[in-house]
């Protein structure tokens, strides 16, 4: 008899996830954890926190928190070029925008709306104003901190792969594809990490754990017109749009993603209050 | 494209209620439905307010809210004969108990509370003091609501099954053992309802999660070594207990089993405001 517990993992319910997810339900690895499902702010709070041992955490919050966290390689959400789901929505061409735009940032990703703030500084020399918002474009653009009138929405998530299939007379921006325009590198936007005192009392679990969301990220590429399918029954986007959106995605760090990674903190060190990573990130090994 | 909605299920994290499950994480339907996962009353007040579509609840509550549910023909949670883990647990021999024992109710289960009360009450001819306790058994013997000393307790789930395997002198009396020398019955403690207005509008979907059901049960079956490794790995009980419980626990309605259920809610309706069932149950019948 054993006192052990399922680890507690953190599961986002968002489509960008379910590659992610999908093998966990067809292995019965789902039963071998204590799952946990939220929105990606409220995961990465909890990770933070200690309420959860392994999790998603968006990229800025990890930053923040390295201390505390090892990565684990996989997986991971990023992109190497367009992203389709992290978009500044503007109501004319980019080069219209005024030099003081007013932004609507209709995100809970912390690193999508920080993504979209470097971009509209440093590297379309705009000074926004920002204001928090609703998350759908509508709402955003309409927003009243704005008097109901916004120029541009920083929009993330499923909403944005909507704007981005149906821009409705906006003009769409795709962030990944602007960071690799000015960068070269992919943009990742959350990792998974586990606490790392949690790792250093439980290595198995956590390496059963990491072993079993790298065996469901390649049983989802072998499985996609099944992923697909069942994406397709619930959620509001053709087929074919949810097979270029799987495609897109990444769900693994390469080199050149941490290469990404970094420079990302580099440059989000101005503002946030997360140091940039020296030698990091740091990795959680099995041993 | 669509606008269909994952239907939102009910799971309990029972010990009891892994064979139901296992097969969910092993054939992908946990990707299909919306999974909502709480103690048993719990859940069963959720499906009675609408805030679940189909989930397992306690017979008690579907009895009393038979006109706005529809029964699905499996999973139950039922036993002929002995289950383990819903007990009287009495300091001496239950010849001994006092004329009006003091009865801790040391469970969330009404409907093993009901059957203990019937027990005592109809079959042992007692006039016992009920008080609600903890729900383990030290704190139950010890409850402050008789100073600190009752006569017996009623327990279900995993702590029951404990006091089972290791009563630590007290006496344990297998409830559904003496419902089924009592009645000659099978005695069902839970059942899995939809909500009569969401199957009509959606049969197509609820047919869906009860196959997938009964599957996901059969495959229990067929892999019962893989269960029970499972739980063994995680829950403080023997290889060898679990099997016997696995053995014991029927998940599904034979026409003995809508016999016993029958029974008990003739037997019920003195004590709840459950009308007695007539023609019922009323099955849902995907057409």
């Amino acid at each position: 008899m054993n006192t052990a517990s399922r680890p507690r993992v953190g599961h986002i319910a968002f489509l960008n996830c379910l590659p992610i997810y999908w093998g966990l339900a067809r292995t019965g690895t789902l039963l071998e954890i204590d799952l946990h499902r939220a929105a990606p702010d409220e995961l990465s709070r909890r990770l933070v926190a200690g309420d959860l041992d392994i999790g998603p955490i968006t990229l800025v919050e990890y930053l923040k928190h390295a201390e505390d966290l090892l990565l684990i390689p996989d997986p991971a959400v990023a992109a190497d070029g367009p992203v389709l789901s992290v978009d500044l929505v503007t109501r004319g061409p980019l080069a219209d925008l005024p030099h003081a735009p007013k932004v609507a940032l209709a995100s809970t990703s912390r690193t999508g709306v920080l993504l979209g703030r470097m971009l509209l500084e440093q590297r379309y020399g705009r000074e926004p104003v920002y204001a928090v918002t609703p998350p759908d474009l509508d709402g955003a653009l309409a927003a009243e901190a704005f008097d109901g009138r916004a120029d541009a929405a920083v929009l993330i998530g499923d909403e944005a792969l909507r704007a981005y299939h149906e821009p409705r007379g906006h003009h769409v921006v795709d962030l990944a594809a602007e960071w690799k325009d000015w960068t070269g590198l992919p943009m990742v936007f959350a990792v998974w990490a586990v606490r790392r005192e949690y790792a250093e009392a439980n290595p198995g679990l956590v390496k059963d754990v990491h072993l079993a969301f790298r065996e469901s990220v390649n049983r989802s590429r072998e499985e996609i017109d099944a992923v697909v399918a069942s994406a397709a029954r619930w959620e509001p986007f053709a087929p074919e749009a949810l097979a270029e959106y799987f495609e897109r995605l990444q769900f693994g760090l390469s080199e050149r993603h941490l290469a990404g990674l970094r420079e990302f903190a580099s440059r989000a060190a101005r503002y946030t209050n997360a140091a940039p990573l020296r030698d990091g990130p740091e990795f959680f090994a099995a041993g």
